[in-house]
């Protein structure tokens, strides 16, 4: 049985998506069709929107889990309306907060309030700048201003982790490719010994490298079995013999190697 | 009055740190010390993690908040005898939610689960690279591949947005660079024509663009307001002439922008 989750917002969605995503996670057993809903900001998107939940549980045969983050009482009225099971998340926890701050919320007012993401709009921006600038060692003398540095072979997931770690953290995150050359020394290049204390290994599982080498170069001895096998264990050995602490990418995603890099590093992120 | 808030987790911290931060947005006349601390998975990191928070409860002269997602009931315990006001996310939606989908969740059972991001490793990788492999114009013969083109001056913020919309919904994003030779052409390049349905505009106020122009090329005709104000009008004039539904990036998150962008083009996420 399928079951359908709007997750609805008044703004991005990315809160009601996020807390839906975690606790509909919990329930291994159902399957879902998810659906996220933002800008649903005023009363005819919510009108447009309660046809589309009364449809979903009609074809479903089931009520639709509601995750909801909209502030104003109109829309949310007409929200209640619909077959949903609604999970209030906003009107959960403010209360609450209220009494423990002793203080009224915006919410609680009737007015909205964005994260603002936006005052770190520059820091973010130089974070992502300096990610791409640095991006797969194409610079290597901007290190010290780098608060990270990772290394590993080609195609390890360097530059998506990168990216993120600026994106989300402001982080500035720079990252060289450990290439066959680099191994056949068996030693670290040299623009990177002066920054020892700034990397971070990543590695990686030689058949999902060759799968991922193999979108970008098929049949090629660059993305063949026996060469990601080859480096993986070299650039290890590497990671061992210089006391470089590491992570396996393969099964863990982008936002969780970002947040491991951290801990171990104890890089405090640049957003609050 | 400055209050601490805690975003504790056994995993990322993503959903904790997300919904905290929502929530205390709401609080627009209190100032918080926000602190998130990923991976508290172990009595031993919980036992510490209480010294924080006991710290800061003294310093503060008032109680931190809490919020935690933390599945382990022998961490959760250790963490309640803290001096923290706890906000327990999971419990407070949990049973209402199992009581609806009539099963049990594998946090009532002591099980965590993670959202697992990883299923979509291989899409989000690959969005990613057409991001960077397509971006600033950089290639224009794979955008029949395209789901989206942003089309703007340069710096008004396509790359961070076109990544974002990658890394999060998995979104294949080209960006292309109004240039000055576009504009006394006074039409659309040819590249971008036959595309016309996948475009999407971006643009700024000068004032800003002025400014991000200015940390990459300090005084440079390319970063002087004279300049910044014509390219932009020009292009606004070039949006309107040519129907490009568009967006002023100025007052916006990149989060804000990409789900704007992704509801008014009515484009589906590939990330469920």
């Amino acid at each position: 049985m399928k079951r359908t989750a709007f997750f609805i917002s008044d703004g991005t969605g990315i809160t009601a998506e996020t807390l839906g995503q975690s606790l509909l996670a919990q329930f291994e057993n159902i399957s879902f069709t998810k659906l996220t809903r933002p800008y649903i900001d005023s009363v005819e998107k919510a009108r447009a929107m309660v046809q589309q939940i009364n449809t979903a549980a009609e074809r479903d045969g089931t009520r639709p889990i509601i995750f909801d983050t909209i502030v104003n009482q109109d829309i949310r009225e007409i929200l209640a309306e619909s077959e949903g099971f609604m999970i209030d998340i906003f009107s959960s926890f403010l209360s609450p907060l209220e009494q423990e701050l002793s203080s009224h919320s915006s919410y609680s007012v009737g007015k909205s309030h964005s994260i603002g993401h936006n005052s770190n709009y520059m820091e973010r921006i130089e974070a992502v700048n300096f990610a791409l600038d640095n991006d797969d060692g194409a610079r290597t003398h901007y290190y010290d201003k780098a608060d990270l540095i990772l290394v590993g072979v080609s195609r390890c997931g360097k530059t998506p982790t990168c990216l993120y770690m600026a994106m989300q953290y402001g982080i500035r995150a720079a990252n060289y490719p450990l290439t066959e050359e680099d191994m056949e020394r068996l030693q670290l290049p040299v623009s990177l010994k002066k920054y020892k204390e700034k990397l971070f290994g990543l590695t990686i599982d030689p058949e999902r490298l060759t799968a991922i080498r193999n979108e970008r170069k098929p049949n090629s001895r660059y993305a063949s079995y026996a060469q990601c096998e080859f480096e993986v264990r070299e650039v290890e050995n590497l990671f061992r013999r210089e006391n470089i602490n590491s992570i396996n990418s393969t099964h863990f995603s982008v936002e969780e190697i970002s947040a491991k890099i951290l801990v171990e590093k104890g890089v405090e992120r640049r957003f609050k």
